[in-house]
């Protein structure tokens, strides 16, 4: 018997004993974390799926595994002998519609509450038959389960931090009286990373530390693991008014709340801690105030921002030069080496940290997989032609990037030159927009992919998402997709940080992504100001698009303005960095050049 | 003291006799109709303001009337010595945000509830301080009250509809079943005349007449009053399985339903209906199935909208050259004239039956007012220099019409021009644009709206709202316009007729709108297909554009050849009917130039 097989059966054992007809395992952790520390891998423990995303439902005779497009192929192979279906998600296919067919009234849908938000506890409750109960029946099988991370956390300096802790909790604090809200809960890592200022390294990619924290008018509490705050910088944050408590006191101390109202937001809030609340407790449901505040950088984070993408710019010029000659030489390159020699760059600064998300370098058919990974068992040379798709980005101390270029490999072809010059000219097109301050987001996603509508092309992402500061490279609330809803805190505000990325796939072919990071800036000298406030994407990402792959004769003079405008910026910002190394800087000014 | 202080004065000790603390008086019928039958003018009754929009509020001491901009000036005038404050509408202040500003707990707030929508009550109710309490207080107070309107009903000629009513009604009760709905009711009288293929004139510019439909899955009643139908028609609609019963009788027909679940669109209902029901009757909200079924045009009512449009054109360059002639003559010719001479060539088709809504003729500052309407009191002269914004329409038996124009008469000013490239521009980008089948239409509005904001303008309407055929001139459910919630309801689909019409106001100045109505419509050999389904705004409006007006060099290469495309399809369109009027082909011929 296969080794998941035999999990699945204890799990099933311990299905019975606890009178659980359907067994939920969802791929989250008690912070609601788009990536997961090893201690919560249950999906890939009990079912041997090693990709990011994918819920797991156990019936006592089934077992199915729901993930999207990208895993596919990878599932099939890991799945193999362990008894669990592949369910292909797709919009109609997914575990809440298995869920809302095959339920039975009263039966019991078993899952653990403390990896469930309120949000999608609310939501089975209401509209599902069968009656929800917590329990965790992973623990009880996972004898050599991983440790929690145990990494020291530390300062963000403040001379790169946009407001001190101190201010951050008073603007919070005034939040908290406007909602008539006496008492805060934060479980969303890179908010209370903003909130205090302080930077982790628990969580892959994200500099971010394993807390809650309890904020209340006159006290906070940040619930840690106490071994990872030496004492100086205890001291430090007692002075601030935070004080340290154990990671797992959270469940005592919120128990202990009375008579309070209390603000969460339920998207980021698990199921269990709420749970646990006393009755007296009244519950606010708000977006938090931090992923509000944070969303919107201040002037001194944008010049650091500008700072990093100097940093960023210079190890691309580098990486790419390297690539272009080495590439010539006939050397051998796998995806893999893309990988290690464009850290390898970005590493040198002295700014650097870590990367921000796993590189994906897609060469040809690799690139039309959206969130190819190439892995040792699975990559592909970069050799003869065709087209190297690179989505990277690095975490410096003084910010956070996010860049997806794509280069041509020996010739390239009508169709491909075609291709990336639509992908630029949707790139262009809503990187070129003005638009009033205050409009929700998703609004805007029609005027980059009206370029690519026009040849019935799309991508089934979004254009665009909000940026952390040193924090997660993907945040909220903005966002540029119209998949998105239309809410009110996806209204877009001047210093917001968000990426524009349109794409184009062709399967088994290529892929074409072109990605910047752009601010919310405001219109100087407005020509009319009778129709309030406008804003605009000002690019600050800093790296050539790729000249060979441009058909001129597709762009209009805007668009070629706009592109040249851009590359001027590129070479004029990194030139003085390159006066050192002609060989770079030559290849600097030959991808910068002006078109007409 | 003046007779409508007089008038409040009544109405006010009404309130103290039956315990009213604040008296609510929509403009609105028991239809929720845009445009009221005079019956139903219970605003003008009590305050003598003569608008079509505006709500009303009474306390024991103080009376406001909500209007928005465009009625300020005659609102101000109309009100004086009434008592009545003049309260500006914008986002803030509204009647609603009074309501919930003042109205105190255990008050009671009176209106009449066959005014008012399902909806609006059940906001009123659950959102809102005091009680909310069914009373008329208007009818006792009007002793001179207009009749009801009682004009004849006919049939819309079998050759022109769509669908014959016996295949409308199957199509309805197949979404009745899909819903598990056994009973329908519908209030809205464009549903009801769309259904029926029945056409009245009970409402100024829209075809209808006052009725309710009550379908089941076995009978249909109709009622309306029984003079306004003849004997012929009654049997002819029996034979179709519809019986007719008085228009009064719908409230004793609905407390008669038991046991049955009760279709209807909240936003197209009155409460006061719903209060009649039993409680054994459950209510379905859901969008009436006409409503979406009747914007979706079929294939033989779009040969015949076509038809229509040549129809509406021709008239168009018959007043265009009458007009120019006279200018040049330096005939006196006001913004009144407009609107008689432009109805007198229409109403030369034999199709015409009346205008679609009540024409805007304004010049330079009067184009300025979205809604402005020239009267005998206020109207200007076409006279020196400017431009002269009209927006007009009509309802023919083969289709209703509705476009905008903006004509130069004598020079005209490089601002004037460039202001009318960039409407023109707009007008371009969005009817030019290839979108993804099922779409929400709010989504694609940025597109429009684009030129203008790279310029700091907007406008502060929708870009467009769908219209009827031979039926009112605004329908749903689609609307192009980025203040409109994105709902599954406004979802583009194929055959949805839409008015695209961007707009550029400037106060004092002049006004500049372009409107034409535009068919949703199949790519035809897509590129590819990967992506769905794609659909085009084909335009069917046929009317050319004001080259003396167009800054060339503002147009990129696609803009042109939009423009030149349309005006080629135009003259093409038009001139074999124009053979033998030389004047009027040889207007259109220099209207309809290339340009290069």
């Amino acid at each position: 018997m296969n080794l998941y097989q035999q999990k699945i059966t204890q799990l099933r054992d311990l299905m019975k004993k606890n009178h659980i007809d359907v067994y939920l395992i969802l791929s989250s952790d008690p912070h609601l974390n788009e990536y997961l520390p090893d201690f919560y891998q249950n999906k890939t423990f009990i079912s041997g799926f090693k990709g990011s995303a994918g819920t797991l439902i156990f019936t006592h005779k089934k077992a199915f595994l729901w993930i999207d497009g990208r895993y596919w192929l990878q599932a099939e192979k890991e799945l193999k002998g362990s008894s669990i279906e592949l369910q292909k998600q797709d919009h109609a296919n997914t575990f809440l519609n298995w869920l809302k067919e095959n339920l039975k009234n009263n039966e019991i849908l078993g899952t653990d509450f403390s990896l469930l938000s309120l949000n999608l506890f609310e939501n089975l409750q209401t509209n599902y038959r069968a009656r929800l109960k917590h329990i965790d029946l992973i623990s009880p099988l996972w004898q050599d389960r991983p440790n929690l991370p145990k990494s020291k956390i530390y300062e963000h300096k403040i001379k790169y931090c946009g407001y001190s802790r101190q201010e951050k909790i008073k603007q919070i604090r005034e939040k908290m009286q406007d909602l008539n809200a006496q008492s805060h809960l934060i479980s969303s890592l890179d908010d209370i990373a903003w909130i205090t200022n302080l930077r982790g390294n628990d969580i892959e990619y994200n500099p971010v530390f394993l807390s809650y924290l309890l904020i209340s008018q006159k006290t906070i509490l940040l619930f840690v693991d106490q071994n990872k705050i030496d004492s100086k910088l205890e001291k430090k944050l007692n002075q601030d008014g935070i004080y340290i408590k154990n990671y797992c006191e959270i469940y005592q101390e919120i128990q202990k709340l009375r008579d309070t109202n209390l603000l969460i937001e339920p998207i980021k809030t698990t199921a269990l801690l709420i749970q646990y609340l006393h009755k007296s407790v009244k519950i606010i449901k708000e977006i938090n105030p931090s992923t509000y505040l944070k969303s919107i950088k201040t002037q001194k984070e944008i010049k650091h921002i500008e700072n990093a993408m100097i940093e960023d710019g210079i190890a691309l010029c580098r990486f790419f030069t390297w690539l272009e000659e080495n590439i010539k030489k006939n050397k051998r390159i796998s995806e893999l080496d893309i990988d290690l020699k464009i850290t390898e760059f970005r590493s040198k600064s002295p700014y650097y940290i870590s990367n921000s998300f796993a590189t994906i370098a897609g060469f040809n058919a690799n690139g039309a997989c959206v969130h190819y990974k190439a892995t040792k068992e699975n990559f592909s040379y970069i050799k003869d032609n065709g087209l190297l798709l690179i989505d990277s980005g690095a975490q410096y101390e003084n910010g956070t990037t996010d860049i997806t270029r794509v280069v041509v490999i020996g010739k390239v072809s009508k169709e491909q030159i075609y291709d990336y010059t639509l992908v630029l000219k949707a790139h262009i097109a809503i990187s070129n927009t003005i638009f009033p301050k205050d409009i929700p987001m998703p609004l805007l996603d029609a005027i980059s992919r009206a370029p690519l509508w026009k040849n019935q092309l799309d991508y089934m992402h979004g254009t665009g998402h909000g940026v952390g500061y040193f924090l997660n490279v993907h945040e909220g609330p903005q966002t540029l997709s119209y998949f998105a809803p239309v809410l009110e805190k996806t209204k877009a505000k001047e210093g917001m940080l968000t990426s524009i990325e349109p794409g184009i796939y062709k399967k088994d072919k290529w892929g074409i992504r072109l990605e910047n990071l752009v601010l919310n800036t405001k219109v100087k000298n407005p020509k009319n100001k009778d129709y309030g406030e406008f804003l605009y994407f000002k690019p600050l990402t800093l790296c050539p698009f790729e000249l060979k792959c441009i058909d001129k004769t597709l762009l209009n003079k805007d668009e070629k303005s706009w592109l040249n405008a851009y590359h001027k910026k590129v070479y004029d910002k990194l030139s003085i960095r390159l006066k050192n190394e002609p060989k770079v800087l030559k290849w600097l000014k030959n991808k910068t050049k002006t078109i007409d």
